[in-house]
This record gives structure tokens, C-alpha cells and sequence, in this order.
């Protein structure tokens, strides 16, 4: 019971909080929106499967990378981590609830920039810290799959910007700057928050403030 | 003929036994579902792709992953095996007519579950494996890719829970608790029994109970 | 100009030959059979990414894996070849005209089964060949595309069957065996055929018949 | 402020140039030419992905391989980099509203070839470059990943030649040489400029001009 007041005990629990909140969010996400079908199936499937892919990037190395209590359970059967952990990851990952998707639906535009953008930088941060090692395969295939996970989520609400340039190409091309505010705010608030979560909350590097600046 | 006598040998026929029926049981499941015409070419091949990549990544350090009695025969020409390995291997990945695949169709929702939290269990457990080493390449990679092929064919039967985190979410929001306790049964009986076939039978660790505990 | 008499050089053109006969064949064969319109950019622009993938992988030890008159171009520019390598490299490449694939469309299935097998057993080889060293990815995955990929274009021609095993289970279950011989036969022969061009032609390993055997 | 004068910046510099571009130029490619529905959302996900796993394969050792302004500033607020370099870097991400690609649209096949061909070359040559270590993954897929993005957006305009041998093969079949020089020289011309970009401009070798011949 002594790993109850570790710093890392906390934060293993937080990602996986995190992890299993954007895995359910993406992969809802996506799925609420078809209707039944065949290829309903081929979209919500490749959709999950990549954000599994991403958020167990982002936070294997932080807690495992579960996402899931049947895994944190399997886990557990196996004997390879303790009931206390496994209590408490099995909690965080439910604790999704209080997110209500509903609200982000019928939100605006800039929530769902937000989070699409902080899903990315915390993925990009997670696959090219260089304090990691072990079996994380392609940085830029893992960057690429989280692109496309928020694409085939992201397009049916805002077109999936994710990304200022490439919102501002067809500004430019259409003259047509409408909005277009809203392609660099949601992404530029999306990427600090995945830079602060990341860099301060569930990976913190060990430096002086002064040596950051 | 002395590899008879060790438990490594039957422990990878066995596993070949294991792989190959899954790959069939995913595959097939995947492909029955459809009526013919170019997506279900392109879903079909999909599912068995992804299905070998995941068993493949499960048994490779086992048996060396066959799951195909041509493959087996061409190790044997390559004389990169012996006929008596080969000819067991061979048995073992024709065994799976045991499975009657139309009883699992008609079956419960439950039986499907199990075997779908079932394989992502043994293959998070193979790809996050501290023992192996070899061309892993990425263990995020690997469980999502079996996220997804369990999601294309899981989908028409249960709708794939494989994840009590994901089936909560919408029960809560929609108020909506009728058999619920499938998606939480299932997983958490496909999970431990994932687990003990790995961990115990597969590629049991070397340790006494009393560690364990 | 040494290098001509090198057995590994003429090796690497014969691999040329092959990687480059086999991508045009399997990327075309996909695409033949379909009519225009979305759906077929997507089917065969992934057959097309998967045929490259697996067939540099098959060959990338042994001639770097161009299979294409413009990459072995670009190494000649970029003066990372000599110019009789690169001009045999093209040579070989472009001999895939003999290769009247109409025949093979009007053929028989049998060869078509010879054709996916052959690849597929040469892709599990080159990917488990201890060896190798160097960028190979995830062993598992690379097969799995090869899986796929066989998927996308045979399915067309016989279904794809490739595994007897896969072929053995509909039918035992359906009590249908005939032309069933055709699902042992093909792959076997591939099989055959894949370890001997893999294992004694592309990348022979140096030991004698005696201690083969 | 020292770095303003090394080479290395300025080439990290116009590598995110060269990234954002060519990123934007395939994305957009590919989904202009889609009328809107669920197949839409799929082909653009799946270019998007592919193009940022291709770039940032070809660009990550020589800038990070941000080709996204959010990403630039992420890493500024997680203090991994400069303000300086940050504002130059988004700079140069957004300079790619000198390509004007409506004009592409209406141009040449030769130019889309060029374009398809130099993409492909500079990506062979990033991830077989022997100088490079790091999370490269498989080579072979990501030269896979990049026929696949090449054909999305590309066989709308061209076919996406690419290769000539694989455009080689159905003219010799069909007899028909009508136009057939678009796919040689398309590809030449693209795989010289892509060799010339990497070998010489992004991430030249050191050594001197004889040593090359």
C-alpha cells in the first residue's frame, strides 16, 4: 500500500482517467453519428481501433495503457498488479461519466477544435519524448493514425481542423475568412492544454522553472 | 525426436491449435455476415489481415505463429523445422473443426463477448510481454489493430463491448440498463480467462503461487 | 563493374525481377476488376500500399526493394548507385511484361492459390529470417498486410483461400468438398515454391544438404 | 540567437516548409474532389493520416516534423524550443499559400506525376538513410503508407503512375502508347527533384563531388 503516496501512483491513475474519457469520446464520437449499416461497422471499428492505438501511445509508459476494466482486471488475474491499483484504475476509468457527451454535441465548434488538438499534441509528446523506451514502433505512423482517428470523428462537427495551416489554405484560396478565428483559437487552446497535461501533469520533467524559460 | 518429451513443444502445438482457431472464428464471423460485392471483398480482407497480425503477435514466440498448414509445409521445405514438429502443428491448426461455428451464431451475446475480450487480453498480455524480444514493433499498434478486427466482426453480434469503460458510458446517459450486466459478465469472464491462458498456460511464469499473491 | 561477377548482385536483379512482377501483378489484378468511382480509388490504392509493403519488405535485404524504374532513378541522382547496377535494376523491373496476365485471368484458380501462397511464404520468411537486422517493423503486421492484400485481389478469383485450414472449416461444415482439393493443392505448391525461391535462390543460407536434412 | 546562423536551422526551417506543403497539397487533393456523405469522411481521414505519417517520416530528424502551427506552439509552451525558432517555423508552415493549387488542379498530368513521384523519393530515401536512428518503425510500411496517400488523392488526376513499370505493364498489354511518355518522364523528372531535395538541400551527406561520381 506504500505506491498510495507516490506521485506516480496518482498520475498512473489520472492517464488512465484521461485515456479511457478520450478513448470513449472518439470512439462514441464517431459512431453516434452513422446510421446501421455496413459501413457503420468498417468506420466505428477502424475508429476505435485507432484510438486505442493513440491513447495507449499516450499513456502506456505512464500506467499501462488500459483503458479498459476488463484489462485492468485480466491484469489483475494474472497477478501482475495489486487489488489497490487495480480499485483504483478500475474507478478512473469509469469516472468518464461525468463527461456528458451530449453537451459537447450541441457545443460549439471550438470544444470539439479543443479536444481534437489536444489529443494530437499529447500524442505527439508522448511518441518523441526521448525519456521513453520499449516497444513504441513508428513515431510518425502513431501521429498519423491520431490524425485520422480525429478526422473520422472530428469531420461531422467541424471538418476536423486540427491544424492552422491547413484551415488557412483554403481560407486563402476562398478568400473566405468567416470563422476562420475559430481554426486557430481551438487549436491553439487544445495545444497548450495537451502541452501542460503532458509536459506538467502526467509526465512532468524535473527541471527549475528557470531552466525551462 | 526428443523435443516430444518437453512441455515447450506441446505448448506450441497448442497454440497453434489456439491461433489458428481464432483466426478462423474471426475470419469466418467477419466474412458470413456479408453478402457478396466489393465491400465485402474490402471488410473481409480486412478482418483476416488484421486477425493474422494480432494471433501472429500472440503466438510468435510460442510456436512461431504459423496459424497455416501451407506456412508450416514451407518451413518444412526450407527444412527450418522437423516433419514431426510439422506434422503436429499441422493436426493442431485442423483441430478447429471442433469449434462448431454455427452453434457460437445462434448463441449468446455473452459467449461472443468472452471471446472478444478474450483475444485482446492475450494479445495485451503478449505484446506487453517483458520476456520476449524480437519484431515486436509497436505493442499500441498491435492492440489496437485487434481492437478493430474485434469490432469487425463482433459488431453484427453484440455490438462489441469488449470494454465495460465503453458499454457504461451510453447505458448511463441513456438511462438505459436493460442487460447491461452482458457487457460487464462477458469481458470480465473473456478477461480472466484470457489471462489464465496466457499467463498460466501459454507462457506460464516461472514463480511459485505464494509470489504471486 | 566487380560487381557483376557477385553472385549477390545478380541475386539482387533477380529480386528486382520478382518484387517488381509480383507488385504490378497483385496491384493490377485488384484494380482490373473494378468499375470507377470512389470506392475503387480506396480498394486499390490500399492493395497497391500493402503490395508495396510487403514486397520490400520480401526483397529490401537483398536489392533494396525499389520495384519501380523511378526509385532506382532517384538512387542514380542522388549517386547512392553505380550506373550498371541501376541500369540492370530497370532492365529487370520491366521484364514483368512477361508476365501476360491475361492468361492468369482466364486461368485456372489453382494458380491464383500458387501466386497468394507463394507471396505470403515469402513474406514470412523474409520477415523471420534471423538474419536480417535493420528497419523491419513489427513481423506480425507485416504479414498480416500481406494477408490482406492477398485478400483484396484474390477474393475475386477464388476466394482467397491461402490457408488450408481457413478453407477446411466452411467445409467441414457445410459437407462440401467439392473442388476442395483445389484449397490443399495451391497453397501447398506456393508454399513449396515460396521456401524454395526465398530460402534457396533470393537468400540462401550457406550450410549443406546433409546438415539441412 | 546563435542558431540563425547555423545551416541546420534554416534547413529545419524549409523542411516545414516542404512538410506543410506537400501535407496540405495531398490532404486537400484528396478531398476536393468529394462530394460530401460518410465515404468522404473515411477517404479524407485516411489521406490526412497517411500524409502526416509520411511527412513526418521524411522531415522528423531535420525539424521535429511539426507541419502544424498548434504543434509548433505546443512544444513552445512545453519550452522544448524557441520562441525564435517557433515563430520562424510557423512561418514557414504557413508560407504554403504561395502554392496555388487551384492552378495544379487544372494543369498538366505530368505535374501531378512529378509531384506523386517526388514525394515518393524523398520518403525511400528518409526512411532507408543509414545517418538516421530513432522511432522509425518499418520501412517498408511507410513507403507502403505512402504509395497508398499517393494513389488516394492522385488517381483522381493521373491514375497515379508513379512507377514505370507498373504503368509500363497494361500498355504493353493493351497496346496502347497514347500519352504512355507522361508516366516516364512525370517520374523521372519527380524522382530527380525528390533525390535532389533530400540528398543535397534537406539533409545533405558531407562529402565532396568526386567522392559521388
Amino acid at each position: 500500500m506504500w505506491e498510495f503516496r507516490s506521485m506516480m501512483f496518482w498520475r498512473a491513475v489520472f492517464a488512465e482517467f484521461f485515456g479511457t474519457m478520450f478513448f470513449v469520446f472518439f470512439g462514441m464520437g464517431a459512431a453516434l453519428r452513422w446510421t446501421s449499416g455496413p459501413y457503420h461497422v468498417f468506420h466505428t471499428a477502424l475508429c476505435f481501433g485507432f484510438a486505442a492505438a493513440t491513447f495507449i501511445q499516450c499513456i502506456g509508459h505512464i500506467s499501462g495503457g488500459h483503458i479498459n476494466p476488463a484489462v485492468t482486471f485480466a491484469y489483475l488475474v494474472g497477478s501482475q498488479m495489486s487489488l489497490f491499483r487495480a480499485f483504483f484504475y478500475i474507478c478512473a476509468q469509469l469516472l468518464l461519466i461525468l463527461l456528458n457527451m451530449k453537451k459537447t454535441h450541441l457545443g460549439m465548434a471550438t470544444t470539439v477544435e479543443v479536444f481534437l488538438t489536444m489529443q494530437l499534441v499529447v500524442c505527439v509528446f508522448a511518441v518523441t519524448d526521448e525519456r521513453r523506451n520499449g516497444r513504441l514502433g513508428s513515431a510518425a505512423l502513431s501521429i498519423g493514425f491520431s490524425v485520422t482517428m480525429a478526422h473520422l470523428m472530428g469531420m461531422y462537427y467541424t471538418g476536423a481542423g486540427m491544424n492552422p495551416a491547413r484551415s488557412f489554405a483554403p481560407a486563402v484560396l476562398m478568400r473566405n475568412f468567416i470563422n476562420h478565428w475559430v481554426y486557430w483559437v481551438g487549436p491553439m487552446i487544445g495545444a497548450a492544454m495537451g502541452a501542460i497535461l503532458y509536459d506538467f501533469m502526467l509526465f512532468p520533467r524535473m527541471r527549475g522553472l528557470s531552466e525551462r524559460l
